[in-house]
């Protein structure tokens, strides 16, 4: 039997909770950010575990944060032991065929990384609509739920977080939420509104990545 | 209809949720902050998404963290629009004056910051009697509410917290939630005693900053 | 009166609430963390409001994160008074001593840490199989519910988490959650399944320590 109830003064209405394209979505973007932290930490040459820790926290911060401040907790990662699993095998693969061929390579680890930032933005963004929140803060929190893993893992391994260097980031996961909460908006289906969503988020950070575009800097450029 | 309802083993009370004093004193620290924060971030040399993403969490952060610790998710600024509404816009202009005159005033900087904690830690330590918390805990909540933000905005930064460094600051927001929490439970009407608590918060901050008073040390000064 | 209610879409089932032991084991844990915070925080300089913040941060963060994970809000040190005021206490009266004795011990701080870590990860699984989590899960949470608190503060005065650092530390805080999940699904007495938990933990990592054993590097021994 279903209530509808106040509690803390606030009206709660039960909602369909994480669908199956959401849950694919987040367990997707879940094992490309696992993949990629675990690939930053062995490149500052953490150890077994700090790589481990590295790719949990890679892969599930963004995605616990949003679940915190909507008021779904325990987080899904904290309800499916499928997050945890994937995180796991994904950082132990990395850590094994790192170890196999000492293989470093950059432009893979930023394929990745706009990978998962495009699945966890627009995973962020989705759950936020089923919420019932306002379309500005539906975009607000595919924003922090894309760049939030990273940043917690920067401040960790004690690197200036990727959001706050130069290139556009953020701003890639705000355009992939927002068009995913458009496209909810204007009845598009699910699953085509979040295709076009991760790929708009994707192709501007590749984009930004390659043609090297910058927003404008408060002082023209007099590196400090 | 309400329901009084055993959740998770607790009783939740209903209880007034964001009276129109608290959300003004939010709103108005919130826009502190984010003219504080978004001012560090251009001195800090960072683009315009890194000034409004600093700005965003320095005038956000201690909400945030108040509300997830009080069980009240999803937090005031994601149910409320005009929470990011206000960062943005003072974290832009910030930007824009900065840009244009290359002005740079830290005893405005610092004055911003006194007045954003002397809101801060009164809004804090008000919700947390709202929520019916003992008075110790108020006042801790309180001076949580007013340092958190920026606490997160250092490390981001990679600066020392604030409130790691010498001066008296968490201590400021201490006395500022005292002082509205002994108000309250004097019954003074609430306007009042925040009020008192802004106050008392503010002029002990800019004291202790003007004539650099600072609490005991571990060891006589012998700097490192 | 107490009702099931469906809220946010799952089923919310009354549960116990911080047994008396699972009080004590938190209690015990947040005075060693405490300490240990304030030892720390007294080698690295800082003043009498720096030691107290770093001795609460220590102390309390690892149960807020466990009880903000587990929708457990407001956590238990914000609910009961004597938490902060167990931190207050120790974290004090390392000062005091530290002032008056300007005694350093490394090999204290290594004790307090390791027994902190212990008494932690045991509550974390402990309260996570109250809450009805997967064994997987509730040792995950142990883990973070053991190396929070430390992590927090470590990032707070800019040092690397001691879980990313090179010994076994994070896997002794895994074996102890372990023991206890493995124990309790065993129907072992409470009393004795935490004993059991915490054992393993401080002797696995007290061993570590001293033999300085530690998991396989991604690269060999080449310090950069």
């Amino acid at each position: 039997m279903e209530v509808r109830v106040i509690v803390a003064g606030m009206k709660l209405i039960p909602h369909p909770r994480s669908t199956t394209l959401l849950l694919a979505i987040d367990l997707v973007g879940t094992g490309l950010f696992a993949a990629e932290g675990a690939s930053v930490a062995v490149n500052a040459r953490l150890d077994l575990l700090g790589v481990l820790v590295i790719a949990i926290v890679t892969a599930t911060g963004g995605g616990i944060i949003r679940d915190v401040l909507l008021g779904d907790a325990p987080p899904s990662s904290m309800r499916d032991w499928r997050y945890f699993s994937i995180a796991l095998v994904a950082g132990a693969s990395v850590f094994l065929v790192h170890s196999a061929t000492h293989f470093e390579n950059s432009s893979l680890i930023t394929l990745l990384d706009a990978a998962g930032l495009s699945f966890f933005a627009v995973a962020g963004a989705a759950k936020a609509v089923q919420f019932g929140l306002t379309p500005l803060l539906c975009i607000m929190l595919g924003g922090i739920t894309g760049v939030g893993g990273g940043a917690i893992r920067d401040v960790l391994i004690s690197r200036v977080p990727m959001v706050l260097r130069g290139d556009i980031y953020a701003t890639a996961a705000l355009l992939g939420a927002a068009v995913t909460v458009i496209c909810l908006r204007l009845k598009v289906p699910p699953a085509i509104a979040s295709s076009l969503g991760i790929v708009s988020c994707f192709v501007l950070r590749m984009l930004a990545v390659h043609f090297h575009w910058n927003l404008p800097g408060a002082v023209p450029a007099n590196p400090s």
